[in-house]
């Protein structure tokens, strides 16, 4: 109950920064601003940014240094959802239970909303105060290269190559780690640079952000099939539909769920040099875990 | 002809650099990195940074300073007309002679190419060292606005929306100002902020870019009606076949073309205070008015 709290706090927090750091809905063009407005206010849950944010203050930094970061990652998660959801990636209607952005605004808005989106994160970021180990070209390359061809976009890549294809469980794992551990690990790892960490400290966090980040996709791939729509707030069985791959299809329910548990548990581990000071992440990863999958 | 050996020796370098600063074709995935090359390599003009380079020669900066700067703003140049020729938007099969990014790799790959592309522009950035009175922030914000919703991007959505309507010569100017001046007036701000130009010397550079952009704009229009598919190297009569809001569809071919030289004498005006250092400034601005039009 007190994490849902500071969940909710949290939420209301980067909510509000994020209206700062955004022109207004209503700003020339209004069509592109109401487009950004729609998909990033759309009760996105804020992981990415709240983890960010956590992870600044486990390693001894604070939420004024780090909260243009998390809202730059957040602006890069939104624009990839938007792109992802478009009928030339994977077609999907809904997101978080309404329309999503091309079906709302039309195909050639949502692909400018997303570039729109991507293009202010790193605007966002140039907020961020520098660290004593760590400038604004340090952030800004973490930025760039979680979101990149070799990280985020490679995974989409490869989801969109691997549909319908038999993969191994190697592939499958390069999609994972890319299209969703590394925005998570980048955001973990802005979180830790904005609080100065050292290298073998920002060393631990991306090993945290890494496992943490597979869980998080492998329960994702569990929900798709074990949930209802209604349950998601996004279209349900839609990975299976498209024959996509998934730990499910790879290694049947049971070993996923099993794979889920061990990838959380490296996660708690990585948190062990940080002590006392982790138990917020300790706790956002439980959280993570214990989604009913 | 001088000019020429100029403009080629200039491409060469930016092409050498640009290659630096990308992934290698065959870097995992090889289809995004191959999108990638396919249509930032595909014999593109490189009008953009050459003026960013000439711009900080003229300002008393070097190339070397600059040359990010100019390869960050071609990446999104490229990114832009990625984007613009999809399906969804200008719906172009052809550009530069060849098939688009989105003909040759498919949609998906396609948006996929843009976002990295726009992505890889800031990590490129990163490398360009300070100036006295400029920091990596500042070259960071003027790249983001300029490639934002509130300049490029509010050019290309007016542009859309604009298509098939009756638009005020004002509306027009708007579209043409944010869709193609905004990008070449960010080039040259940025070379001349390399350079550590003055407060009063940025605002000439701001004038010149702005009514050379506008005046290339107006000279692109005027193309699409006047010249051939083969000539153009891309797909002629579109703008009017697309309905779209042009200079000549608004106030007539001999206004566009008295408008297109009113604009480039503005330009050269701006030049003015940097005397005899502007030569080469000088000289792209008459090439790019004595295209054919």
């Amino acid at each position: 109950m007190e994490l849902k709290a500071y969940l909710a706090a949290r939420q209301k927090e980067i909510d509000r920064a994020l209206h700062r750091f955004l022109p207004k809905e209503n700003a020339r063009p209004a069509t592109i601003h109401r487009a950004m407005h729609y998909s990033l206010f759309a009760g996105g849950k804020r992981l990415r940014p709240i983890i960010c944010l956590a992870t600044a203050e486990a390693c001894g930094g604070s939420v004024q240094a780090a909260i243009s970061l998390a809202c730059a990652v957040e602006c890069i998660h939104t624009y990839s959802l938007i792109h992802d959801d478009l009928p030339s990636m994977d077609n999907d209607d809904f997101r978080r239970g309404r329309p999503t952005c091309h079906k709302a605004f039309g195909e050639g808005i949502a692909v400018l909303a997303g570039d729109a989106l991507l293009t202010i994160a790193f605007e966002i970021a140039t907020s961020a105060p520098p660290a004593p180990r760590y400038s604004l070209r340090h952030f800004m390359r973490e930025i760039a290269s979680g979101a990149g061809s070799r990280r985020l976009i490679a995974g989409q890549v490869a989801d969109l190559e691997a549909e319908g294809q038999a993969i191994s469980r190697a592939e499958l794992r390069y999609i994972h780690e890319n299209k969703t551990a590394a925005l998570l690990t980048t955001s973990i790892r802005l979180g830790a640079m904005s609080a100065n960490a050292s290298a073998q400290r920002l060393d631990a966090m991306t090993e945290f952000g890494e496992s943490l980040g597979l869980a998080f996709q492998v329960i994702d791939d569990i929900l798709d099939i074990t949930q209802t729509s209604e349950q998601l707030g996004k279209s349900a069985g839609k990975d299976a539909a498209a024959k996509k791959a998934t730990y499910p299809a790879v290694m049947g329910l049971e070993k996923s769920r099993a794979e889920a548990l061990r990838l959380t548990n490296k996660a708690h581990r990585a948190l062990e040099p940080l002590g006392a000071g982790a138990e917020k992440l300790h706790a956002l990863a439980g959280y993570l875990l214990q989604r009913e999958y």
